[in-house]
């Protein structure tokens, strides 16, 4: 009697192999499938879809336990997506999870976010993809609540796949309290980052800037992100990497650039 | 009687301050408008939208002459843009222009590209933003040719506005002999990269990989940007941020997610 084969799993996030989300998201795997960590050896927070050309990147093996496997690599996470398929694997996984992420990646925060951005790779190589981020920066985040849901989410992805060139975004609450009361499909909402900079001297008298924000949420619409969130709710935003405005073409069309 | 005030033009690369592109580009927007050149102090390709948020930023100005200002900056492409609008000019430029980016940055090369993610930082931030690129790597590329069509295109965006949310990822083929025929208005090309790692060891015998590979067009559609710049023709693609698939989302909703 043959024995179902179980998927093979690829782990990475941004905030690097030692994040305590990491952890996490691989012993929830480990429950559905045969685990390959390749995370970055160091946090990559805010990288987005950076990749190394310039400079030769790193891999090291750390752990291996029966169909457990861990890898640092000293890139982006991009890269560490990139590596794992090319050198390690030697083909594609048939899931691909990021995270989990420690702070939102939710509407804007999806273009900055090195978690996303793998996630976005991995569907650029036509592997099912997701990123999970759970609403809270601290190191000793609790994930527990988020648990069940995200391995409904990765085994419901596993069984039905994704369009291709999707990947998902999905963001987790923080329980303060309210207890997360289920899942939303939603559309990324409008929103940007009110940007200032700290500005200081080191101890050399030479001036400094650090980036801070405020987060600014400008959409309404119930059916955000930002909206299920607020509410409790998991968000979960399938996202694609055609940049195309079709809308503007044709209004581009009418201009005189050809005159 | 009153002087018409010129638009204020914000020029930033991912090449660097001391790229051909960026000097290229600082004089046709020169003959347009004042210019402020915040660029980064080292080579930042492949940066994507990346953002620094654990480091201090260092920005200095290397020369002023009349309304044309020039500042390097240590962070990314995406960091110019903020420091540029926060630090500098305190507000907003009437037109940001990033590039000429030395190599394409057409179909799936916009997610990797710092140069078009200063461009997409300047639409998030509500600015009529351009990313210019020419089909060439070479340092003594020839720039020449693409000069009348960059002013013309930054000229109409000035005069014309761009939706809100949107920029313009533009690539200029490399002349080869035959002159460039003129504008198309595309959508961006279904494409990808078969990567590939040159493997070796360094001076101490421990391995490194460093990422290289091949361009692959899987899209045979004759409105898209490699089919203009196959064809000889510049190709303006209006890129957006928002990163939903709208699609899938009625799809994922089938799914018991809540059960």
């Amino acid at each position: 009697m043959s024995k179902k084969k179980r998927p093979l799993i690829l782990v990475t996030n941004d905030d690097g192999v030692s994040a305590p989300g990491i952890s996490c998201l691989t012993d929830i795997m480990r429950e559905i499938g045969d685990v390959l960590v390749v995370a970055p050896d160091k946090p990559q927070s805010g990288m987005g879809h950076a990749i190394t050309v310039s400079q030769p990147l790193r891999l090291q093996r750390i752990h291996t336990h029966g169909n457990y496997r861990k890898y640092t690599c000293s890139g982006t996470p991009v890269d560490c997506v990139k590596l794992a398929i090319n050198k390690i694997i030697c083909g594609k996984p048939d899931l691909l999870v990021a995270g989990i992420n420690h702070g939102s990646n939710s509407s804007i925060n999806i273009i900055y976010s090195g978690t996303m951005s793998a996630a976005m790779e991995g569907a650029i190589e036509g592997i099912p993809s997701i990123g999970f981020s759970l609403l809270d920066y601290e190191s000793d985040a609790n994930f527990k609540p988020s648990e069940p849901y995200i391995k409904k989410i990765a085994e419901n992805v596993l069984k039905y796949g994704l369009s291709e060139g999707v990947c998902l975004n999905v963001n987790i609450p923080k329980e303060n309290g309210d207890k997360i009361k289920g899942v939303k499909i939603c559309r990324q909402a409008k929103a940007n980052w009110d940007d200032d900079y700290v500005e200081n001297y080191d101890p050399h008298k030479r001036p400094y800037y650090w980036l801070t924000g405020v987060f600014a949420n400008q959409d309404e619409g119930t059916d955000t992100d930002e909206w299920a969130l607020k509410h409790n709710y998991i968000s979960v935003v399938p996202a694609h990497f055609d940049f195309t405005d079709h809308q503007m073409i044709s209004l581009i069309k009418k201009w005189k650039l050809n005159a």
